[in-house]
């Protein structure tokens, strides 16, 4: 009974959204920056009822004993809602990625060809309990012309419920339908799964979080999916590696921030390089309370080493461990990327330019770095502003996925009655 | 048993191709380029192996009983396989998609940043029984890096075989590995099925036929999809439409080439228009044997109607008969098109402007047509040269997709020692 109820209405809030978006293509960029303004200033008027839901979801993630790094993902604070709100209004700032002319021509018989960006039309958002998502992706979704349906982790669902009543209420004071934000206010596993195979009114969809929810939408959508973000990432230490520069980068992309996707989960060192640098090298792991794991070649080399296993080499950490796998050569290490890499961030320390130049070519990431550090991975830190998720595929859009991730395209044709 | 051995066999096939796109993507556009040019020079010298071939196919073709037009696309001659090769020749002189800087910039902290164009990897092509797209899809794979899987229909299997044959021993003379060309050798359906799964070694999926052909792909391929070309496009006649041109152009689109996903399936026509134009209307269609198909208000109004049901507007009828479907308004065939329509081309015939932007805005399509035939919608009439197929999905390419939709974007990042 319950399951054909929620069926119904997941369907009528994605039809909702296609109508919208509609709308939504039809609207200036002015329209909806102030649109986005007007948000921006709402959420911040209205913080207080967002910080109340709030603390219902963290009363109930503590009695769940969920830990620290979870509560505090999920918490909210004045200054966290003036963030949200001032991020919004970067993204209006932003260029408009739709409308614009990609290339365009005229043929022989005078067809005028224009091949133009248009909004994708109705974005699947699914993600963990990160209320920031919601606004986030939110502002990204409206400024590029499309309709969201957001399907929220369900232990910040109190929270996400009055973040998007906050968002309705405001756009009613401006020129985008309301229906054009639509919020699945259910936990029913089943909920999701109607969004997956909705292919007639959702037209991408972009789950956000750990492996096992991308898993989940990569393995059961028909609708098609923009893959995001984990990250199995690599730093390979040539035998050519400058000492100072390798120890800083691979300190800096293991623990700048472990728990996020651009970190360092296994570093790939060259046996000549560790031969003559053991010593520094385990010092600065150490002296940053990395714990090191290795198989027992390392265990030779490194008396603290913990033995390592398959899923060492297959999973992220997202902790202060890091994999040591120690190669003879370049393509030993090519090889262990190919074999255990997620396609994400990758990177290389080297003098030596020639094989820089080869692992970057062979390397099958979105990001390769030649001595730079995994963490530069990340829409903000490259200067796209906001992003919606970091790509780790290969059709669409690779790396960080910015507003033109969320267009299409049209080849518009005009002419005065021109056959073949 | 079998199962077992095509299962190892598929495999392995994609592994080599894996391998050999690594090789592939190191080769300049010059060595590319040659390779072609042997290809086509020794497709020309053993063009008789083809044909010997091909009349075994064709006769098993006509024990068979299949139709006039299938027969036409399995059949070869001298002339057909030098076009082939020119074909290859037209595709070596075209700019090469891939190691083009998308964009550059340099962070403030001296990191160089490039997005540049790359190879997808590995190509699994499946296709019907048209020889000619073994060339034409190893010809564009090869010239954008790529390794290809091909897997044609199984009654131009010798055809194909054979040729592949002449392709292996040309890329011997050349810098392309051979196994960048897997031919999948079997009849039996567990080999496409298993390619359909192959995520570890196959980077993107092109089926390229009919509607069954592709949905068979599309909802059993756990490997990303290039969907192609099932095109139920339509033609709508608006009030403000100039007769000669809309005839014109409905005929056009209707007859040029009625077995084409280009063709029109359907024409919308507004209600006052067709008051003041039946006669020409009518006469247009019977004078190019058009047999009309409509539901009752067009019996009321065209006498020769043959009653239509819902199979008539949501299939092509890939002949001489077309769809008619009454409308009242602009809103009205909008609707009808986004019930009915595949995202192929849409045509609006009007002389007014303002209609027809609210038409090409609102039409969810990869090419929208203003006063103008949708037979356009093609690599070669709108000059992009050759096309692996016409994408009617949103994600990745939209539209006739050439070289660049064969490939995907790394970021290259170099630096000398930068953390974040």
């Amino acid at each position: 009974m319950s399951l054909t109820l929620e069926k119904t209405n997941v369907e009528a809030q994605a039809m909702q959204a296609k109508k919208a978006s509609k709308k939504l293509s039809l609207l200036t960029t002015e329209e909806k920056n102030q649109a986005l303004n007007v948000l921006a200033d709402t959420l911040e008027e209205k913080y207080q009822d967002i910080l109340t839901a709030n603390e219902k979801d963290l009363v109930r993630g503590k009695e769940k004993g969920f830990d620290e790094a979870f509560m505090d993902r999920l918490s909210l604070s004045k200054q966290r809602i003036e963030d949200f709100a001032n991020g919004l209004r970067e993204v209006a700032k932003l260029e408009d990625p739709t409308d614009q002319t990609v290339s365009s021509w005229t043929l022989d018989n005078g067809l005028d060809v224009a091949k133009v960006t248009v909004p994708l039309g109705v974005i699947g958002m699914i993600y963990e309990a990160r209320p920031n998502v919601t606004v986030d992706a939110t502002g990204l979704a409206l400024k590029s012309g499309n309709s969201i349906i957001l399907k929220g982790g369900s232990n910040a669902i109190t929270t996400n419920k009055v973040i998007v009543d906050v968002i309705h209420s405001a756009l009613e004071k401006t020129k985008i339908p309301s229906e054009a934000v639509q919020f699945i206010n259910t936990t029913d596993r089943a909920a999701t799964q109607q969004l997956f195979t909705m292919k007639d009114h959702v037209d991408v969809l972009i789950p956000r979080g750990g492996g096992a929810l991308i898993n989940a939408v990569v393995n059961n959508a028909t609708v098609p999916v923009l893959e995001t973000g984990v990250g199995n990432c690599h730093i390979y230490i040539d035998k050519e590696a400058d000492t100072e520069k390798a120890l800083n980068i691979l300190i800096n992309a293991k623990t700048d921030r472990p728990a996020v996707c651009n970190a360092a989960e296994t570093v790939i060192v060259h046996k000549k390089w560790l031969n003559e640098n053991k010593d520094a090298f385990v010092k600065a792991l150490k002296d940053h309370s990395v714990a090191i794991h290795g198989d027992e070649n390392i265990q030779k080399i490194i008396s603290e080493t913990i033995l390592a296993n398959e899923e060492d080499w297959a999973n992220e950490y997202l902790s202060l461990d890091i994999a040591v796998k120690l190669v003879e050569d370049l393509d030993e290490a090519i090889d262990h990327i190919e074999k255990y890499g997620t396609k994400h961030s990758e990177a290389i320390i080297t003098e030596d330019k020639e094989v820089a130049e080869v692992f970057m070519k062979l390397v099958d990431a979105a990001a390769l770095y030649h001595n730079a550090s995994t963490r530069f991975t990340d829409g903000g830190a490259l200067g796209f502003g906001a992003e919606i998720g970091i790509s780790t595929q290969k059709l669409h859009a690779r790396g960080p996925m910015g507003l033109p991730a969320l267009t299409t395209v049209k080849f518009m044709m005009i002419g005065n009655g021109q056959t073949r």
